[in-house]
């Protein structure tokens, strides 16, 4: 039974290593996106023009995006967090090595918004529609809804904010919308309902589900985002990224979807990837070899028997 | 919206402990399957009537047995690896200190029944039905069938086999029939497709999901199987369990699916499990200190806050 392809964004460069307390450096940062690029990914999230003051980790953007390998069909992805980082990427582009993503942030709820982005949602809102403006016509723009499906501080997060937050997207001239489930407090019952009713209020976009596995749930719920018609994703290798400390968050560990473990997954479900699996493990083992850590993956050490259990199943 | 409730089996004390190198106390075992009792687990994998020359570990069978509280409505479960070993349960039973469930073993492919069992499956089935006529009208009868979702061996099983094996432990009387993804190989479209065809086939008995996490699907797939009708799953506390040796299964680390980061998720989606959810990370938490390291639990780090934010989607 063939089942419809996903596109998979590979995280691990930018969301990935954004909390990494060592400065990661950016020869390894380069080899990483060259790897990922080469295994097929058609989006990789690269890194972010965020101010180096507030994190050093991408105080290397420009060089990172200057020396990577481009292949035709594969867009990489750039954070933007304010406008001067818009026009950063447009410098980037007129000299001819820009990003052909740039992402744009809200979070659904006004605490998250102040504690993370250290602006109201009225205020950040109109800092995203200038951005989108700035960069329409140029870039592959991605609208990324925080906290949509659940809240550290204000815990529910009502349905129809999240909806409108997409329609406000969509007409601010932004095709492309994530849903960040950014402290996994998602389930496969809460995910398939927002993604359903998203398919219905911004029928010209298309979703990608941003899933983080803090509580174990990530990838059950790609599952049913793909139920729900959803066929983006983003992923990190080894399931790094997010906020570890309680600090920020309020709970604990919130790493991305591990990429390895949920791309095996779908093979094995005949959900086409377009990666080279005979060099999936390799990168992934070249990921932990990168971070000097063994990570989240679970087929990086089982393997990828799955797929041929799993054949006689599709 | 009000979702059909699910029986959990807790497995830490017997599949969880059975391969921990050291011999885990008798005293600390009782403890942990009062605790599992007192949270409200209907059916708890209790122990094992193997030979304790072949798994020293539940040496201590009938003291365990002997000395747990038991609570009406809750079961407990040991697992009959031979003819014996039924013999011992009975035994126990008219001594007044019994399991309420026995569980009956055969793998569906003859290369991991000769592993895992030391037999055939013609030799293996044939000393199945003798167990089952000997345990019949005094025990609750689960029939367990191993890699019924992929073989570290053969790695395809055939569905059809599957469906035979269970057509055959209902011939033999027995009604509850436990699906094994022994090394996680199942995906959930290859579980759903299982989980319905096994309703047709076997329409009386009561299925119930046996899963490992092996390949971190365990959780995406007691999804599926409760979307196929499933309603009854094991799980271990801390996702411990199974063999993590490359010996005996050709393949890694082999836990089963984690009990507090899935019953997190049921209950987050509105499927009651029955348990006390304010006991449930003390529990977990405990597990950690009886093995004396920090389990695979998600939710014990993070909370429940997924509770609380899904609850708006239910």
């Amino acid at each position: 039974m063939a089942a419809e392809a996903v596109t998979i964004c590979e995280c691990f460069a930018r969301d990935g290593l954004q909390h990494e307390e060592a400065f990661i450096p950016t020869e390894t940062k380069v080899a990483a996106i060259d790897a990922f690029v080469a295994l097929g990914f058609r989006r990789v999230e690269a890194t972010s023009y965020s101010h180096p003051k507030y994190v050093p980790q991408f105080a290397d953007a420009d060089a990172v995006l200057q020396r990577v390998s481009r292949r035709p069909g594969t867009r990489l992805k750039a954070t933007c967090p304010n406008l001067n980082a818009v026009r950063r990427a447009i410098a980037a582009q007129d000299a001819g090595h820009g990003p052909e993503e740039i992402s744009l942030l809200v979070s659904a709820t006004d605490s998250h918004s102040k504690r993370n982005l250290n602006r109201s949602r009225g205020e950040q809102w109109e800092l995203v529609e200038a951005m989108a403006a700035e960069g329409a016509g140029r870039f592959v723009m991605v609208g990324t809804i925080s906290v949509a499906l659940g809240c550290p501080f204000e815990k529910q997060v009502p349905r129809a904010r999240v909806l409108e937050d997409a329609r406000r997207m969509a007409a601010a001239g932004v095709r492309h919308i994530a849903i960040g489930d950014t402290v996994g407090m998602g389930t496969p019952r809460s995910v398939r309902a927002l993604f359903e009713d998203l398919a219905r209020a911004v029928p010209d976009c298309t979703l990608i589900a941003h899933f983080h596995d803090t509580r174990g749930t990530a990838i059950a719920n790609c599952v049913a985002a793909y139920e729900a018609g959803a066929r983006y994703f983003d992923s990190a290798f080894g399931g790094v990224g997010g906020h570890p400390t309680k600090i920020q968050y309020g709970e604990g560990y919130t790493g991305n979807v591990c990429t390895e473990d949920l791309v095996a997954m779908f093979e094995g479900m005949g959900i086409d990837t377009g990666l080279d699996m005979s060099r999936l493990l390799d990168v992934a083992r070249d990921c932990e070899t990168m971070l000097g850590r063994t990570l989240r993956g679970m087929v990086t050490r089982s393997g990828l028997g799955l797929l041929e259990g799993a054949a006689a199943h599709v």
